[in-house]
C-alpha cells in the first residue's frame, strides 16, 4: 500500500462528554509519532470550523498541556450541533465543495471525526463527496456518547464516567434522603441518555444492598403509565419508609406521548430532534399532588458529563486507546469506519478495539435491550449490572491545583487560512 | 469541678452535609475515650427519636466502620425537620416533658447535637427545660450546614465541601458550555443556601482565568431586577459568546417577592420556611424568550451537599475536630454552646475551635456582607474568594470499592426503651 502523506485534521462533534478530550489526546499523541502526518491540525467547533477554515494547530502545543486532555471534561477543540443540509438543496452543495475545499487547500488527508450518531452522520458525507469528486481523503470516526446509543460497539467512551458520576450522586442522594425520610421521603432523579435509558440504568449501579437507591427506574423503552407509577410510588414508600426514583427525560407515555416536553422556539435542536427536561418536574409535582409526599427534584443536566473530578480510569483509557486506534487504522488504509469496541470478556473485562461501518452507526440508535430491563419496567436486571459495572472501575488520577481540578489550557495557534472567507455560516 | 457521670446522647438534625457524619466520628471517637462517658446513644433522627426513646447503642458499632463515618455524606443517624411546638401549649408542655423524661430515663448527662440554626434552637429549649426542672444535662450544638449562615463561627463544617463540589461542576460545566456555545450558549445553575448567598458564592472558585465560568452571581443579598438581568446577560454574550449564570434559589426582586416560588401544600417546611426552587427555570425561560438563547439549566438540589467523592479534606478534618471539641468542651462543663470556629489568619490558614451561645446562634442568620458582594452586585470580591479558598483545600481519600465509595454501613443497635411508647409522634 502506498503510503498517503498529508495533514490530519481532528475535530469534535456533539455535547461533550468526561473523556473527548482523552480520544483527542490518543489522536495528537499517536499522530505525533507518524512520519506520513505532516501536520496535526483541530477543526475549531467541528465541521463549523472546517467551512471557516477556522483551524489551530495542535503540533504546536505544549506536550504537557496535550496530556492533560487525558483528563479534562468538555471539548477542547469546541464543537457544534450543525447539520449539514441536503445534498439536493443549493445551500447543501455549497456546504459539500465549501468542506471539500477546506480539506484540499490545507492538504489534509486524515479527517479524524470524534462524535455520536449525528456525527457519524455527517463524516460518512463528508467521505461520500471526496469520494465522488476523486479526493483521496481517509476519514474515521471516534465513538463519543454519554448516551451510549450508537450500534457497532460494545459500549461508547463517555458513557463509564458518566455512568460513575450518576451512580455517586444517587448513592450520595440515596443516603440524604434515607437519612431525611421522615420529611422529605421522595426523590426524583432526573437523568439525560437521548431516547435511550443506559444513562438512567446506570444509576442501579449504586446499590449495594436491598433497599438501597435507586428503588425505581422509569426508561424511555418502557411506554410510562400515570396509576401505575403511582402505585409503585406508593408501594415503595410503605415498604422503605422513602423512595428514590430515576427518570429518563425521554419518558413517553402509552400513546408515545413524551412526558414533560418543552414547547416554543428551542423545543428542536438543528438535527430536529425534541428538545426533553421536564419529567422530573412533572413526577415530583404528581408526587406531591396524588401521594401527599413531599418529592425533591435532582436534575443534572450538563452537570451529569463533565465530572472528571471523579472520572472513571477504565473509560478514559478507552477513549484514549480508541484516538491512538483510530490514526492507526486510517494510517493502515482504512475509511469510512468508526473506532469500536468489541467485548471479548466480562470477567476479566476485556474489550479490544475493532471497526464498524460509518453507514451501521449514522443516524441509528441502540436502545437498552428488553432482556435488561425486569419484567415489571421498572429497573434493570443482574445482566445488565454484569455490562455495565467495569465501565466505572479506577479513578482519574486527576491533577488538583488549590482544591480544583487542572485542566488542559490549549495555546490554540491558529493555521493561516489558505482559502477567502466563507460567507454561508 | 465535679466530674458529671452519665450517658452520652448524640443527634443530627436538619438537612445532611457531606461532614456532619466526620462530626458524628469525631463525637463517638472522643467520647470512646472519656471515663465519665458511661454509654454513647445516637438518637434517630433527631428530637424525634428522643421522643420516641428511639436510641441507637454507638458503642457496639465496629470501629472501622465508625471511622468510615469520616468520609460518608448523609446522616448516619438520620436526620429530622421537627419544631417543638411552643412551650406556652399543651402539646409544647408534653413534648418538653417528654423529652427530659426519657434522657432522664436513659440517663443521659451530655447531649450533643449537630444542626443549624432551627436545631440550635431546639437544643436550646431543652436545656431551658432541663435547668426549670433541676435536671443536669450539658449539651453543646456543633455547627452544620451547608448554607454557612450561622452567626458566631467563621464558617460552618459542611461549607467548604459544597463549595468545593459547586466549584467543580460550575468548572465542568463551564468548558462545556464553552464547547457547546454556538448552540448551547448559556447555562442557569440554580444553588442552593436557604437565604444567604454563601453557596452561590462558592461557584466563583472555578474561575482561573480571565472569561472563565462563572460570569454572573445572582445573590439573595441583592434585589433581582429584570431589565438589569437581561442587559447582563446580553452584555456578557456579547463579550465571551456565551454566559454562565450562578443563581441562588431564594433570589427575590425589588419588591421582595420570591422569584420562582412554589405554591401548595409543601410551599413550607415544618419551621414556617418558605420553600424554594423555581428560580433557574424562570431565569432560563426569560432568557430564551427574551434574549432567544438557549439556556440549559443544571440543578443539583440535595446532590449538592453530598460529594463525599470529592469532599474538601479541610472541610472533613474541621468538622470531626468540632466534634472531639463538642465533647471535651462539655466534659469540661460548658453547656448551652456551640462549638465553632475562629479564623486566626488566611494565609497560613488556620481556624481554631471557639464556644458560642446557643442564643447568638439560635435562628439567626449571616448573610453574605455587602463589602464582598461587587458595586454592580452581580459578583463576589477578592476578599471573598480569600475567605473561601482555604475552606475547599484538599481532597479526602474516600475509600472506592468497584468503583464507587464505600460508605459506612452502622449496625444501628437500639438501646432498651425504660418508658412506654409516646403517643404522640
Amino acid at each position: 500500500m502506498k503510503v498517503l502523506r498529508g495533514k490530519l485534521l481532528v475535530g469534535q462533534s456533539g455535547g461533550p462528554t468526561a473523556v473527548i478530550n482523552s480520544s483527542l489526546c490518543g489522536v495528537i499523541q499517536e499522530a505525533l509519532g507518524q512520519r506520513a502526518i505532516e501536520g496535526i491540525y483541530g477543526a475549531r467547533h467541528g465541521v463549523v470550523g472546517i467551512l471557516n477554515e477556522d483551524l489551530a494547530d495542535l503540533s504546536q502545543e505544549d506536550p504537557a498541556e496535550v496530556d492533560l486532555l487525558r483528563s479534562t471534561p468538555g471539548a477542547a477543540l469546541g464543537s457544534c450541533r450543525y447539520k449539514l443540509a441536503p445534498e439536493d438543496t443549493p445551500e447543501g452543495k455549497a456546504h459539500r465543495q465549501r468542506l471539500l475545499d477546506v480539506l484540499a487547500a490545507q492538504e489534509v488527508r486524515y479527517l479524524l471525526y470524534a462524535g455520536g450518531n449525528d456525527s457519524m452522520d455527517t463524516l460518512n458525507k463528508i467521505l461520500a463527496c471526496a469520494a465522488r469528486q476523486g479526493y483521496e481523503l481517509r476519514g474515521i470516526g471516534v465513538p463519543k456518547t454519554v448516551d451510549n446509543d450508537l450500534p457497532g460497539t460494545d459500549h461508547c467512551p463517555g458513557y463509564g464516567s458518566v455512568a460513575k458520576h450518576l451512580a455517586a450522586i444517587a448513592m450520595g442522594v440515596g443516603l440524604d434522603m434515607q437519612a431525611m425520610r421522615l420529611s422529605d421521603p421522595v426523590v426524583v432523579m432526573e437523568v439525560q441518555g437521548r431516547f435511550s435509558g443506559w444513562m438512567t440504568a446506570a444509576t442501579a449501579l449504586a446499590r449495594r444492598r436491598e433497599g438501597d437507591a435507586p428503588h425505581l427506574l422509569y426508561l424511555p423503552e418502557i411506554p410510562w403509565n400515570r396509576g401505575r407509577f403511582l402505585e409503585e410510588v406508593r408501594g415503595c414508600h410503605a415498604r422503605y419508609g422513602c423512595c428514590f426514583i430515576s427518570a429518563a427525560t425521554a419518558l413517553k407515555d402509552e400513546q408515545g406521548q413524551p412526558l414533560g416536553a418543552p414547547t416554543g422556539p428551542f423545543a428542536r435542536d438543528a438535527f430536529g430532534h425534541l428538545q426533553l427536561g421536564g419529567v422530573g418536574s412533572l413526577l415530583s409535582d404528581l408526587i406531591k399532588q396524588e401521594l401527599e409526599l413531599k418529592a425533591r427534584l435532582v436534575r443534572l443536566g450538563p452537570a451529569e458529563r463533565i465530572a472528571m473530578h471523579f472520572g472513571s480510569l477504565t473509560d478514559r483509557d478507552e477513549a484514549f486507546a480508541l484516538g491512538e486506534f483510530a490514526v492507526r487504522s486510517a494510517l493502515a488504509g482504512e475509511s469510512g469506519k468508526m473506532a469500536g469496541l468489541e467485548r471479548v470478556s466480562d470477567s476479566p473485562y476485556r474489550c479490544d478495539p475493532t471497526l464498524v461501518g460509518l453507514d451501521v452507526v449514522a443516524n441509528a440508535e441502540k436502545l437498552l435491550p428488553r432482556e435488561w430491563i425486569n419484567d415489571a419496567g421498572n429497573d434493570v436486571t443482574e445482566d445488565f449490572l454484569r455490562y455495565a459495572r467495569p465501565l466505572i472501575q479506577g479513578e482519574v488520577p486527576t491533577p488538583i491545583e488549590g482544591g480544583l481540578p487542572r485542566y488542559a489550557r490549549l495555546r490554540g495557534v491558529s493555521v493561516p487560512k489558505k482559502l477567502p472567507p466563507w460567507g454561508h455560516d
